[in-house]
């Protein structure tokens, strides 16, 4: 049986109920989750209420016949004008069907009145909650509609609403990004940041200063530069890195770093012998074929999606009053 | 008032028949169609039913409250993996909001399990029928739940079903690629096929001659070379093209013609006054931002998805045995 007495289906909360452990922990034993720290005789506990209750794992279908709501609602300003966003989609996707949801997405494109039909389509259909994520890191006004449901922001911020959010950790991402030069022993170090205001943009410098200080090395601003965050910034400062007279360099971005390979590159430089190089995102289209395949450091776009939904579901919590900040992992290739 | 008097919403075909137009042109009129031909007395035929029925142009709360099926499945073995797949889901949705349809998006990662869940769900909500998408042309053989439903292919084609397929106009796209060498003078052009066999392979090849024909130049097959479809494929053949002697190529697609740039570099070729190039995609994050920026051809993702909804919803006609074909733009940069 798969019901309980009222003939409503078994939900994994009844689950962690009779077994005794947290709706996460059911989640994770269920979804057979590679990596969830949980002792064998929890699972034991847990799998042998799921037989006893007759809960059904795969509940997709079983969640769909049920008549509530199956439905998580994503809001994306841009899915479609950036190769990034898909990820969070992916992500958030994988996530809900593990737990019987199905993804509505919604691209606005960051038009308002999109945004407003299509979160008013989502409320129509009683979803879950939303997720409300844009395409890269910023602060948000969420829209008001959004409060008629549960939401999580993602990739985004409102400081205005005690709302959830999950973005990337941009300053231990800078942080990682530098270390990747520090560690093969650089330690005249350049940054190329953005010359655009953004989380990113502070928080990877924060990132860059807290592994130049754990190595020991004084931040020098006069190594700072600021450039367009794509190919022609990079490429126009190739002349300034040269005369700075450093061996490595950090790039705010992977399409900066691919600028700043071809303005070396007509000064006569090579990559990694003369000036080594990392970047950051990881977009893979440029990354991984550039000469040398660039190292750099991965925005976690479909940790994103997929935090947000186990937040939007209570089986992860984010912190109050803060983002919840995802790990940025470094790609090591052959530029450093 | 906008329901008839049985109490059900006003839809476009009672519309269209007291209009005497069809669906399409209702379709057209009401959301204001730019392009679309139509006369202005049949326009004001419409209008005029329009008013007199009492038909909501703005459909989707309509169709939403009415109960009725107001769903269109998309289903997409890899929307996230590649920067390219978005704008159909881009096109698909547009098109479908302007019919009063929701697009109900899943992403299969090519997953033959989560492909039939994502059907059975699509099923279960009683869609008005499923695009069935892949993100990068080819043959496929159609998931037979499909049949429990009207679906179109789009992106990919069946020769066992007769179901509508909505692909781009490879054929087209080589020659508009190859003229947009031919027109800036070039008569000894060579092609850099890709090694995989595919419509994509074949069309463009034959594009090619087609152009190569219209200008009255005999093809040579010694100036078609085949490589990998990615940067390292465009830089191996680097020496090949410079000791053919041409003074354009075409390149099967962008990132070829990102790593034969690399590649002409080192022999110290420039282009485009020694050799021109083209591509083919119009990947922006590479096409836009070469140097110089690369002319291409691009392919119609977004017109394959909204194109893909007209067919569905019977307002454009596929023809019948063969897919419709799209066209390619030529997207005119600075390497030729």
């Amino acid at each position: 049986m798969s019901a309980d007495r009222a003939g409503q289906p078994i939900t994994m909360r009844q689950v962690a109920e009779a077994a005794g452990v947290s709706i996460a922990t059911v989640s994770y034993v269920v979804n057979d989750k590679k990596g969830a720290r949980i002792g064998p005789e929890a699972r034991q506990r847990v799998l042998d209420a799921v037989k006893e209750l007759g809960f059904r794992p795969n509940a997709l279908a079983k969640t769909l016949s049920s008549g509530s709501s199956n439905f998580i609602g994503l809001v994306a300003d841009a899915i479609a004008t950036t190769p990034f966003a898909g990820q969070i989609i992916h992500g958030a996707q994988d996530e809900a069907w593990k737990h019987g949801y199905v993804l509505l997405v919604a691209n606005t494109e960051g038009d308002l009145a999109a945004e407003e039909a299509a979160i008013s389509m989502m409320l129509e259909h009683k979803v879950r909650g939303i997720l409300y994520s844009t395409w890269y890191h910023r602060a948000v006004t969420a829209p008001p509609a959004l409060h008629e449901t549960e939401y999580v922001l993602v990739d985004c911020f409102d400081t205005a609403t005690p709302a959830p959010a999950v973005v990337p950790d941009e300053r231990e991402g800078g942080n990682v990004a530098t270390r990747l030069l520090l560690n093969a022993g650089h330690t005249r170090i350049a940054f190329v940041n953005t010359t655009t205001p953004s989380p990113a943009r502070s928080g990877r410098l924060a990132g860059y200063r807290d592994a130049l200080q754990g190595a020991g090395i004084a931040f020098d601003p006069t190594l700072v530069l600021d450039a367009a965050p794509e190919q022609e910034g990079g490429y126009a400062v190739a002349g300034r890195i040269r005369d700075l007279g450093v061996t490595g360099v950090f790039c705010h971005n992977d399409r900066v770093a691919m600028g700043l390979y071809d303005g070396l590159r007509e000064l006569g430089l090579t990559i990694p012998n003369d000036i080594a190089v990392v970047g950051f995102d990881n977009q893979e289209v440029i990354a991984a074929h550039l000469r040398p395949p660039l190292s750099t450091v991965a925005l976690p776009h479909y940790e994103l999606g997929a935090a947000g939904v186990r937040v939007l579901l209570g089986l992860q919590e984010a912190p109050t009053g803060a983002p919840l900040a995802i790990s940025c992992p470094p790609v090591p290739r052959a530029s450093v």
